[in-house]
């Protein structure tokens, strides 16, 4: 009872706003398919400048190296472009991925990952039909845990991806995870 | 003629500080043997804390990142130690070692570059008893290009592993570089 209220009087103001809303959801959406169509153009414009940066963890038992690629020097050097290559060295010392993206893990590992799951338990209990499917659903968070393009950004419900595909977007270049190292004092090499 | 008077006064006083120059001679040698020898036995015992440090050159074109461990926490802490550790990033950065060490080297590549010493014209040309001799050398001066340790450190006649072992000397624990990774810019990968 004490929650019902204010939702409800939310309900009926929603009316009110949705308009405006749905004209400005439009704009954006607009804007972003604009945006989106942009950077699939530029995605296969060659980036061969960018920068190598890094990122220590305070205390310096984490580290990383990574280079991220545009197409053009004068871009390399702009805030936002540093900004979003430190937010992806900070991405990779938080969340450790071990890849860039899907295409990057070795055949062997993913064909090995692949077999584990088809051979659990849980799911060789499920209808012979429906396993794959069952297995494809746990690849996907499995490579949302290991691809970094696929980790979910911060706590936005954005992924790298997204993140990226935005800067090329506003940018207007062409950007690249190249390749990145990450290392934590101490961990078995 | 107008420097061989400072020269000969020079030379002429030479002994007059030699006797005092020999004890502290002999006492730094002595001091460094033990150093080295304390250094010696300290390569035995476990490092497992450290560091993992960054160092990006201006410019952003060229990036090194890099493990070194010690012993202990308190140590990886000390400006001597994180000077260190930055100087063998910097190292890493403009001489671009592949290996840490000779041991690190791939045995497959150890032996190619090995077969291709030997097969090579001028090391054809000498007598075949002499020619493990002249490769030997010829390795030895690839392991000052490729292996960290090896290379010289800057301008001085000390290589990277003389450095090490002083540090060790005087800072009284273990230490190792385990790992580096540097990155150019758009090189091939």
């Amino acid at each position: 009872m004490r929650s019902a209220k204010p939702v409800l009087a939310a309900a009926q103001a929603a009316p009110v706003f949705s308009n405006r809303d749905k004209t400005v959801e439009k704009a954006v959406a607009l804007l972003r398919e604009r945006g989106l169509a942009a950077a699939a153009k530029r995605a296969g414009r060659e980036a061969r400048e960018g920068i190598v940066a890094s990122y220590i963890h305070p205390g310096g038992r984490v580290g990383v190296l990574i280079e991220v690629n545009c197409e053009t020097d004068f871009v390399a050097r702009t805030d936002q472009f540093q900004k979003l290559v430190r937010d992806l060295a900070m991405q990779v010392a938080g969340l450790a991925p071990l890849y860039v993206d899907v295409d990057r893990i070795p055949v062997a590992e993913l064909e090995a990952k692949n077999a584990a799951l088809l051979g659990d338990e849980t799911v060789q209990k499920k209808p012979a039909h429906i396993r794959p499917q069952i297995v494809e659903g746990q690849l996907k968070k499995w490579y949302a845990e290991v691809c970094l393009l696929e980790q979910p950004f911060r706590d936005t419900d954005q992924t790298v991806r997204d993140l990226v595909t935005a800067a090329i977007a506003t940018i207007g270049e062409n950007i690249r995870v190249r390749r990145f190292t990450r290392y934590a004092l101490g961990e078995e090499l």
